[in-house]
């Protein structure tokens, strides 16, 4: 097995250890919600189902790229997990989704109230997780990794406040995408980065660079998941690229076609798009530029990302690991 | 001022600290919501709107009187009461209510996406209150006291799934009213107590007793509480004593009534009571030995109460000011 391998089945192993917290007869049936949602249960469980555990692994190789003991690190990278499930059991509620990962969601399966009940279980989970880094760090490490966490979370309900409330907003420019971004997908990642590094025992120095690279990474990896929603293959990214213009999403080549004011932005205000307008807009805002400026963008928080990255500068198996998934993410089909 | 009077104004200071985390001109909406839920801002805002704060004055109370210095327990105290809103803003979601303290609750003024991320945000921002301990506490101490909270809310969150499940089961007892109760009104109110002594720096044995008195006063308060749902007097409790039985409540009075299996299992299982029942079938679950028997369990879990309060032995004023709100919460008029 690689490094990579070894470490996403101690996640996995870490993970149904938190979620066992819940295993008792009495409150079986919230313990299925919860190992359901993970993937582990239910019709379609498997790794399919359990998405690919990219931030527990960002924080595994960022601890053991900066010298640290990633099996120390674990209940870390269990809790940056169970972080971003609970938001997206909350996220599917609040977009009234009936799928995730190609299954019924938690809500749709056991209705809303107790799925709003599961996601402030997987909640609990992460913040009792991260205290279990009791046992291999000193207190005061445990203080600040929970401090990380909590400021990443508090950041993660900003993000989620700015893009519901873009929804019925109209003047809307992209200086308004990057704080919802920012709190949306890259603050999670940047907390990985820095609880990894934090938990080598590094300098302060080095946990920024850590941070930073995981920033700039998930805004990249955001700005390509946004024009893959408009231009992207459906085969290679697994949905529907013409969802994002039908969905109404703010994303950046929205913006940057709003920012215009031409025939784009004049469409956009009308209401929402058809399903057969989809392709002839996807043109249209090309050729108002949001294409290349998207581009330019992706392009521009790579290089970001890539020079915090050589900063953080990661070393041995791990560090090696580390830049691959870097690449990896943000090399994606464009 | 009295002692008491002193603490919740400080409290009252300490809560618009941590919820000023959100205090920016971009999620100004978010924070307004959580002002508003608080009872600080919008209309009806006050005393009245904010509730009595019983839950950070025990986490001070216990502190004062076990010798510790209460004011550097303030942080504790506005994450109990962080938690606390945090689930009453999830749970008037869940229940699809309207009304919270005479003021539109929040997802009915803000929509229930934002009603769900506010939640979320007053849970981060008691999470974020727990670490702030570290100014005037050792790191192990701050560790085990976020360990006490997020146990709590673990607790708290298994009672919300069996409060919530129990609505579609027939076949409840008086024996799965406990962990239910003990969970969603119980645990919080062990949990303030046994992080003010925590924090005093106590040995263990009286931490616990300190717990145990909070647990059966959570006990012993809500068994009242159910009393007063049905037989109780509107212009007291504010609240019109016909709800629980309309709303179908399954409060501990109506579970030893469906243990008898008499008349008023039998009309229960008809499904929902009409207003001009209420009178009547109260009567006649007095009659099946529901009111004796309910009597009984609030008597037992107030002498419970009394005793571990007498062995967790408070000191000073604090100590007598403890015992007074203990009294004060344990014998509302019956």
């Amino acid at each position: 097995m690689t490094l990579t391998q070894t470490m996403l089945a101690a996640v996995e192993t870490e993970l149904q250890k938190q979620v066992a917290r819940l295993d008792d007869p009495r409150t079986k049936q919230y313990h299925d919600m919860l190992t359901y949602h993970m993937g582990w249960s239910g019709a379609g469980a498997g790794p399919e189902a359990s998405g690919k555990r990219v931030r527990p692994l960002l924080v595994l190789l960022s601890s053991a790229s900066s010298g640290g003991d990633w099996e120390a690190a674990l209940p870390a990278a269990a809790a940056v997990e169970l972080v971003h499930n609970f938001s997206l059991v909350h996220d599917d509620i609040q977009d009234n989704s009936d799928k995730r990962r190609n299954r019924a969601t938690v809500w749709k399966k056991w209705g809303m109230p107790q799925g709003i009940n599961a996601g402030d279980g997987l909640f609990v989970l992460s913040n009792l997780a991260i205290t279990d880094l009791i046992s291999a760090h000193p207190a005061e490490t445990v203080v600040r990794a929970a401090q990380i966490l909590h400021t990443t979370c508090l950041e993660l309900t900003r993000g989620q406040f700015l893009d519901m409330s873009y929804q019925t907003q109209i003047d809307l420019g992209v200086q308004d995408y990057w704080p919802m971004i920012s709190g949306k997908t890259a603050a999670l990642l940047a907390g990985c980065c820095s609880l990894g590094a934090l938990l080598a025992d590094t300098d302060d120095d080095t946990i920024e660079a850590y941070r930073s690279f995981g920033h700039y990474l998930g805004l990249a990896f955001q700005v390509q998941d946004d024009i893959l929603g408009i231009w992207g293959d459906e085969a290679q990214t697994g949905k529907s690229a013409a969802s994002d213009l039908m969905e109404g999403k703010n994303s950046l080549p929205v913006l940057f076609g709003l920012q215009k004011k031409g025939a784009f932005a004049k469409r956009w205000a009308e209401g929402p798009i058809r399903a057969e307008e989809v392709e002839g807009l996807a043109k249209l805002l090309a050729a108002e530029s949001a294409y290349g400026s998207a581009q330019d963008a992706a392009r521009q928080m790579t290089d970001l990302a890539l020079t915090s990255l050589r900063q953080a500068n990661p070393q041995g198996d791990a560090g090696q690991s580390l830049t691959d998934l870097a690449n990896m993410l943000l090399s994606r089909k464009q």
